[in-house]
């Protein structure tokens, strides 16, 4: 899948929708990692099969890469839905799953999965969320999206103090001399919206072409010629810091080859997302090419009690499709079933026969004959 | 699956779609026997490899046994729709399907299928209409649904003359003594249908209990109340016919255990549809308790270019879900293409970002970043 896109300005203030953060472990049924389409539907199917899940993401908000890469891009080929955005399919799924309660816990990576002796996970999260789980369900797509970074020695010092890859604070930049790198729609947005509130404003990008709107990249190009803006072509090859051990500038060398220092106050990076397996890549699980080898019997792991669904695993046949997570989440849940309820029979129901699904769903069975 | 429920009056004079009768063989490159939700499906994941398709199902419309079983009744376990009827899954299938230009051949069974020396197959039909396909896909759900019969020995050489399961031509039977056997939706509406038009109506039921809707059954005795039609329990136990080989009465056991003669016109006999095979069966496929089984990575059957999607194919950890039959007709898909493109190679592309894809769905391709 295409991951080049940038982080648009308007998620990073979204709230997550739930969060519960403790030291006490919280002792759960079912862990889904990640919130995107196929994690969403895994809790739809855990919870026709009446196991209540915990859904944690690394992003803030959820409907992962489809919110996060193309939330207002068209769908086609989600099975009876002509068309959506990945906004709409993620809006659809949260109504679909609202009958089953599940926790989530956003903003927050899980950094440690440990098997117990008593057959449960243990489970943290960079937030210091902590669960023992009977199950996990792996949804992470292509991983956890993190910022692409900028690529010169020693310039990480100034992360989140002067050098942003995510503006969550935006007054912090008015009045202030701001040097925005990248050629997508988030830099170029973020560049507009801080004109006239900046002092001053120098977009910096490696070429004089653009993958963001032509609508943006044309409002651009006139505030330049207003003067109101700067666009400058050439790439950061340097830092310069003050005796406080604050960054003043930074040497940019452009096409011609000459290197030249650019005064600041702030840097803002857009080079777009990048997604990382991270620490899944530590659970004892076996990976084949960044991806997770499941069988297609219930889509497990080889770590019995660890499922795969979605992007990121993989089997003979694998096309990364969404529809695909959706039959694997399908399966998985069946698959897990036995950990949860040990002496319980699973039979098959289904959703438009079974009054038992139907009270599960809060909905009222009607009389079929 | 529930398949007790019987065929309704209003589907019978369904136009098919499209409808293509030749004497001269069809050459395609797939066919795809069965337009429920996942032989629609497949006409959709077949498209997006520019793979044209002809659909052929044994009932008068499409939909399937979504259609047929339960067109009202809602349906909470499509990915991203959280509550739809079977009939309303079927006309979102249809819309997403329209840009392939599918041919529909309905009302008509597959007879034949035998495989060529250049690879391909011969295909017939019901209704005469020859193929020569590439490759076929079987998604023909629990079989092809045909009407349960009434088990009175030599009764059936009136099929079509004085017996019917099916009202195809409703003015025949005005004037007429007519004797209607059921007590589902389809014997209850058919009776009341006939009310006033035929000479005399007799609904005749083996117990005086009804799987009909509540209103219709309500109305039923009301009539009866007022002689304006007459319900009789009991059961067809023969039939006698005149020296002309017409029938003219059947024999009707009752709850007391004595028998009657009842004089009539036409016999019209509801008692739902049983979904059978058929010649599927005969096609040298790997069958398994009436499923063809299938390998999980392209979900062919044992015959090259044959491919089994949905609740008609078996393979471990299946579950009879459409959502599955949805993945499995995308990975059929791709499986079949080398069969029909031997020297492309196929390459994974989106709808969401692939302006081929977007050429092939008719919609404007988006500028992505």
């Amino acid at each position: 899948m295409n991951t080049s896109a940038s982080l648009e300005p308007g998620i990073t203030s979204t709230t997550p929708i739930q969060s519960v953060q403790s030291h006490m472990a919280i002792e759960t049924d079912a862990i889904i990692i990640g919130a995107g389409p196929v994690g969403l539907f895994q809790v739809f199917e855990l919870g026709l099969l009446e196991i209540k899940a915990h859904v944690i993401d690394s992003l803030a908000s959820v409907g992962g890469q489809c919110v996060e890469l193309y939330p207002d891009k068209p769908i086609y080929d989600i099975p009876a839905v002509p068309v959506c955005t990945g906004q709409e399919l993620t809006d659809n799924l949260l109504k679909q799953i609202e009958p089953f309660g599940a926790t989530f816990h956003l903003n927050q990576e899980v950094t440690l999965v440990e098997k117990r002796d008593d057959g449960r996970f243990n489970l943290e999260t960079s937030a210091g969320t902590r669960f023992v789980t009977k199950t996990i369900f792996i949804a992470a797509g292509v991983g956890s999206f993190q910022p692409r970074t900028l690529k010169v020695d020693g310039i990480d010092q100034f992360d989140n103090s002067q050098l942003f890859y995510r503006v969550r604070e935006p007054a912090r930049f008015a009045g202030k001399n701001i040097v925005i790198c990248g050629g997508g729609d988030s830099a170029l947005d973020w560049a507009l919206n801080f004109v006239g509130k900046a002092e001053s404003v120098i977009l910096l990008h490696r070429r004089d072409e653009f993958r963001a709107a032509p609508a943006s990249v044309a409002k651009m190009r006139e505030l330049c010629d207003n003067y109101e803006m700067q666009l400058i072509i050439g790439q950061v090859t340097g830092y310069e810091a003050n005796d406080e051990g604050s960054l003043n500038g930074i040497k940019v060398t452009g096409l011609d080859g000459v290197t030249r220092r650019l005064p600041l106050d702030y840097l803002m990076v857009f080079f777009g997302l990048s997604p990382k397996l991270g620490p899944i890549a530590e659970w004892g699980l076996d990976i084949e090419r960044k991806q997770i080898k499941v069988g297609t019997e219930k889509f497990e792991t080889n770590v019995p009690g660890i499922f795969a669904v979605g992007d990121i695993n993989t089997y003979p046949g694998k096309k990364k499709l969404i529809l695909s997570g959706f039959h694997e989440a399908a399966l998985a849940a069946f698959g897990a079933a036995p950990y949860i309820f040990p002496d319980k029979k699973i039979h098959m129901q289904y959703t438009t026969t079974s009054p038992k699904l139907h009270k599960i769903l809060g909905v009222e069975s009607p009389v079929f004959d």
